[in-house]
């Protein structure tokens, strides 16, 4: 456990699809930082068995709940569901999460024999549709090129990646920033505004076709900063 | 002068809005490297005077044209004009870049109060824009993420940053990697298909954003390849 940053000093981490592979390893990472961690999922039956065994494998505080509760309980919500259900569960879960931070980590991809591609997204991207179905909230979109793989391998000690951070409000994006240099090897860098996710969330199809091509788990470095 | 690789053996570039600062940039790296440049411009004058400075300041081969000379002269023809222009010129051009392969680096891009951002191309991108406008040619998207300023900057040894190379050609892309392996700092990844460049050409907007937040001269590395 590492001392925490000023702007995560006892907020509680919720995480959305914290059963899929990309929510665990988040959810995982935070937890042996020290943060709590509220997983979320469909079933809360689910949501608690997955809590408990990252509680045991972490020694943090890991919690279960349904999505609803789950976003009750965060004070930070994160959200890692696939793009089938993005829409329909924010829609839903409007109410818990006014006045609070959102972030959105969601990709909209399709895949066909060619690989993967960028699907067009009515909002612009998933992050503004996110925007766009909770006005009361404060949304931000990162954490979209992370591996899911290198996040829920215990045995991986760094994930060599920067993250960029997206949003209007600068200090949801400081928060966010704060929430991916917590995690060990990960840098959070301010990554322009919110009108400007479609890019960073579509860049995940040219990730997935190097993983292809170079057999890594790519990730991204932003030079100079 | 470095040894140059063997997909660059015998192979003139030549650069289409070569007196721009990025497209001189580059053929400035590409001319202290050891290869034959043709800066193409509007104005042959204009590019003739360039390419004797270059020449001067380089030791390099470096010669000056009008773009439609110097696509003609080119064996890989790189593009890199302003949007605006960009549909116009290729279509002219569409006949002396017959059987090339041109690299497009065009990045569509808006500006306003809020600062940068992507501008829909109807094609999808100016990478796939140039595919359309020129069947008989081999496109292949790259260098958009460049900074002019770092390139074009005789003081600066190494330019620190991945070139994303996207195209449907491997023996296109990968002579496309080659150029700019042959630039000192810099390494070229295969980034995807052709179809998927929106995304990096729109994601030139967020390294402006991070350069006017953070003061630099903004590349990307791509980690585990």
């Amino acid at each position: 456990m590492t001392d925490l940053p000023e702007p995560l000093a006892d907020r509680t981490v919720a995480v959305l699809g914290g059963t899929g592979p990309q929510g665990r390893g988040l959810a995982r990472r935070w937890a042996t930082a020290g943060l709590p961690v509220v997983l979320g999922s469909r079933s809360a039956e689910r949501a608690e068995e997955a809590a408990a065994a990252l509680a045991a494998d972490t020694g943090g505080r890991v919690t279960g709940a349904d999505n609803a509760a789950a976003a009750a309980a965060g004070d930070v919500v994160v959200v890692a569901v696939p793009w089938d259900g993005h829409a329909d569960l924010l829609r839903e879960l409007a109410g818990p999460l006014a006045g609070k931070v959102v972030v959105d980590c969601v990709n909209p991809l399709g895949f066909d024999k060619q690989g993967p591609f960028a699907l067009a997204v009515e909002e612009g991207s998933a992050a503004q549709q996110a925007a766009a179905l909770l006005p009361d909230s404060v949304v931000v979109g990162a954490f979209h090129h992370v591996s899911a793989v290198l996040l829920d391998d215990p045995e991986v000690a760094e994930v060599d990646t920067d993250v960029l951070v997206l949003g209007d409000d600068r200090d949801a994006t400081d928060l966010v920033r704060a929430l991916a240099d917590a995690i060990p090897g990960m840098r959070g860098v301010y990554g322009g505004r919110l009108r400007n996710a479609h890019q960073v969330e579509a860049l995940t199809a040219n990730l997935i076709a190097i993983n292809r091509r170079y057999q890594s788990h790519a990730g991204i470095r932003v030079t100079d900063v």
